[in-house]
C-alpha cells in the first residue's frame, strides 16, 4: 500500500497509535476511471474514500431524471457520504461519480466507525466535513432562490475554469444544466447570451471565456 | 438549577464523570419570550442551546429580505448554530428566532468546546445533528426546485397543523411567506386556489384546514 496514506489522511498525528494501526491493516487502494457511478442514493454503502488525485461530484435526482450538483471533491478531501449508511440521521439519497480518473483509498466500514466511536479528533473532523457539506448546501439554496440563471451560469463557468485551470472549456451544455439543475435547452439559451454579451464563444463541444473580468461582474450582480 | 437537565441532555449517561460536573457548574437557564432574535447571521455566539420547551426556527435572508425557513426545533432539540462560532467550516449566516415563549439551558462556548474535544460520544452526537441540519437543506433543495408551491403550502399547513394540535391555524399570509421563500401575494393566492378546491377555509387570521386527507394528496402528488 502507498505509505503516503498517513500524509493524506486528516488528524493523523492526532490519533492513537492502535487507530493508526488498524488505519493501515485495513485501508486498500482504488483506482477508478472517470464517469463511475460510486454511490448511489441509499442502495450502496462501500466506506470511506480519501481522493489523492482526481475529481468526483455529489448530486441528486429528481423524479424526472433531472440533476443538480450539490458538491465536488477534490485531491485529499474525504468521501463521507459513500459511507453514509453509518451515519443514521442522513435522510437523504445522494449520487456520487468520478468526474476524472480518481486514484484513492477506500477505509472499510468497521474501520471508520470503531474510529468514530474511539476518537474524538476523528468525530471532530467529520463534524467539520459535515459542516462543509451544509455549508455548500445552504450556499446551493441561496443560489437558487434569489440567483437568476445567468449568473449562476457566470458562477459556474468560472469555477470550472479555475479547476481545470484554463479557460477553453470542454464541456456540453446539457452537462451543465445537469449541475445547475436546469434543462439543455435553457442553457443553451443562457450562453448564446453571455456569447452575445462578448463574455463567451462557443464552438462545437467547448466554450471558450473571452471576457472572464465581465462574467465576474455578472456573477456577483 | 433544574435537576431534570440530565434527563434532557443527550448522551448524559455516555459522558465522564467529569464532564458530567463541568456541565452542571456550567450551566444556566434562560426564559426567551416568543418573537425573540436569539442568533444572527455570524454577529453572535451566545453557546450551545438545549430546549425544554418551547419553539425556535432557523432561516436565511435575501439581501432584498426576503426569508425562508431551514430548520425547526422542539422540546429537547440542541439549538447548535448559536454556538457557530466554534465551528468553523460553518460558512453561512444562519438567524435564529423563538417562535414561541421558550425556556431552554444555556451551555457556555467553552464548556461545549472542552466537551466537544475530549469526549467522542459528544463529538458523535454533534455528527448526529449536523446531519439533522444536513437532511433539513437537502429536503428544501429538492422542495424549491421540484416542487410547485402549491404542494409546498399543502405540506406547510399540514406541518402546522401536526405542530400545534390543532385544523384552525392562527397564522398570517406574510408568515407562512417567510417560511418558504415567497411573497404574501403569491401566499394569498395560493390560499384562496386551496379554499376554491375546498382544502381551507379562510378569515381574517386563521387558516382553517377543512380537507386534510385532500390537502394530503395535493402534497403528495
Amino acid at each position: 500500500m502507498d505509505m503516503s496514506f498517513q500524509e493524506y489522511f486528516p488528524v493523523w498525528n492526532r490519533l492513537h497509535a492502535s487507530h493508526q494501526k488498524l488505519l493501515l491493516d485495513t485501508v486498500t487502494t482504488r483506482k477508478i476511471p472517470s464517469g463511475t457511478l460510486i454511490h448511489n442514493g441509499s442502495t450502496d454503502c462501500s466506506g470511506l474514500m480519501l481522493l489523492q488525485t482526481g475529481q468526483m461530484r455529489g448530486y441528486i435526482l429528481s423524479e424526472e431524471g433531472r440533476e443538480i450538483t450539490i458538491y465536488r471533491l477534490f485531491d485529499r478531501d474525504l468521501c463521507l457520504f459513500s459511507a453514509s449508511c453509518i451515519m443514521r440521521s442522513i435522510q437523504f439519497d445522494i449520487t456520487i461519480e468520478t468526474e476524472k480518473d480518481t486514484d484513492c483509498w477506500l477505509i472499510p466500514l468497521d474501520t471508520f466507525q470503531t474510529l468514530l466511536e474511539e476518537s474524538a479528533p476523528m468525530a471532530n473532523y467529520m463534524n467539520e466535513i459535515m459542516g462543509m457539506r451544509l455549508s455548500d448546501a445552504m450556499w446551493l439554496i441561496e443560489q437558487v432562490l434569489w440567483k437568476s440563471m445567468d449568473k449562476r451560469v457566470a458562477g459556474f463557468l468560472l469555477e470550472e475554469a479555475a479547476i481545470e485551470g484554463t479557460n477553453r472549456l470542454q464541456i456540453t451544455h446539457e452537462t451543465i444544466a445537469n449541475h445547475l439543475g436546469s434543462h439543455r435547452e435553457v442553457m443553451t439559451r443562457m450562453l448564446k447570451y453571455l456569447q452575445n454579451e462578448g463574455m463567451v464563444q462557443l464552438s462545437r463541444g467547448t466554450i471558450t471565456i473571452t471576457d472572464a473580468e465581465k462574467l465576474e461582474v455578472l456573477r456577483n450582480e
